[in-house]
């Protein structure tokens, strides 16, 4: 039973169907990128493509390049008019049993095309987060990229249900922050930004590069990447999270820290918030 | 294009289509098992079992119960004489998009029966192994359970092929050894035996299981689980590496160390063959 009726694709046919075996699903052995749509057309689709095409060398996967402008054209016809998000998963295809990839695997690209009830980039009620118990584990080789290895996050997520956290922190062994559960972590402080260093864990979003290269210097802000503490959070003048279809969400409330204005935060948005609407007019 | 026309069964239907969306691909929600049969019999079926509940259970994942038994008979009528694998892949099914768990999942059963050429208890050629140079990260709420999350036995396998190795140990961030890639591993040192200690990451395998619970105590040996130091696999009397295709494999060298004499894993293969060949007769 489908729970969705959603459009997909399958190397590019229109297809709700996986061939197996595929490794994508034996081992999680491929990266995935999910991109807004605004009527159409991919916010920020350079910054993706760079991103999927780094994991895929990280993993050894040859593919198509760039692989997602086509793939978003194609999803675009059949796109809603307004947001929509589009997850662009690709595997190293099928091959023999076993962990070791065949010497010539096909890579396999698979689309989902979902319909988004919300604007990512309107100003929302800030979250109430806390700290996952849920700890990331340190693997360098893997770091930065978005591979389809994420129980991590599930079972962060499903912490998050159960406890009824709007998102939570997720720390790595040694208790340094890393990101949310969803999305990637800025603290301001001091008019200037801090963002996790992502060397050990943790997945660098398009939003957070974004952040770091375009809109914190549009406002005249600095970023430092760097190694956080998991309490400095609860220390920051203002908290947000941001990834592809929540854009950036300030943080409300840590614990028994609440936080009620968010100057910097907002006037990372309306950059932002231009930025995409730039595109809509283009 | 499919690699293979092994028979595949998805939710105990005959087919090789994955319904899409699937969080096992997304995410690599799920857990597998890859059994022998032999005669269309399972080996350890009941250690298999337990695994892979023990795998649904840290990951929240309501299945059937027991689930194997059911798997194993219907791939059966189509087992082939002799040895073959089968492998059954418990996803947490469909759900709508982002990492949290559906509130009430239906989990999906993937099977793939394939032929093996091996017999997996006869005595084989010593393995060439090295030490791989991805480290197993640490995650103690996934260690043991056979979970979809592999990408560091791909990579670390893809090492493998790269540099001829026929096997290879992995290390943790802290330099104590875990396991081979594909299985456990057992040193022989002063005629007991040690095998690394699981808590922090690695694959509890069944064959690990076996020769702690039955093969080692059936020939009066005791087994140690604990941490290990990578470079004292090189000082041990004997090595071997299990899993459940493989039976147990004598290591013949490691880097300068070689090793020509094998009595106690002769002797530990010796028992494992008459449990299988026990099992064949019954």
């Amino acid at each position: 039973m489908a729970v969705t009726a959603d459009p997909c694709w399958v190397d590019g046919e229109r297809s709700s169907q996986l061939p197996l075996p595929d490794r994508g699903l034996a081992f999680g052995d491929g990266v995935f990128e999910t991109l807004l749509l605004v009527n159409g057309a991919a916010m920020l689709l350079a910054y993706h493509e760079e991103r999927l095409q780094s994991g895929l060398e990280r993993l050894g996967i040859a593919a198509t390049r760039p692989l997602l402008a086509a793939t978003v054209e194609q999803a675009a016809g059949e796109s809603p008019a307004g947001y929509a998000a589009l997850r662009v998963t690709v595997t190293r295809g099928t091959g023999p049993r076993g962990y070791a990839p065949p010497p010539a695997p096909s890579a396999r690209v698979i689309v989902q095309l979902s319909p988004l009830q919300h604007d990512p980039y309107a100003w929302r009620e800030p979250l109430a987060i806390d700290y996952s118990s849920v700890r990331l584990g340190r693997q360098p080789q893997l770091a930065g990229i978005k591979h389809l290895n994420r129980l991590e996050q599930v079972l962060a997520a499903a912490e998050c249900a159960r406890e009824g956290w709007g998102e939570a922190l997720m720390l790595d062994e040694s208790g340094r922050v890393v990101s949310a559960v969803a999305g990637n972590l800025f603290l301001v402080r001091g008019g200037d930004l801090l963002t996790p260093a992502l060397d050990g864990c943790g997945v660098a979003g398009t939003r957070r590069r974004a952040v770091i290269e375009r809109w914190a210097p549009a406002l005249g802000l600095a970023v430092e990447e760097c190694a956080i503490d998991g309490e400095v959070v609860q220390q920051a003048d203002e908290v947000f999270i941001c990834n592809s279809l929540q854009g950036l969400r300030a943080v409300g409330v840590c614990r028994k820290r609440r936080w009620s204005d968010f100057p910097v935060t907002r006037a990372l948005l309306d950059v932002a918030r231009q930025e995409m609407d730039g595109m809509v007019q283009a």
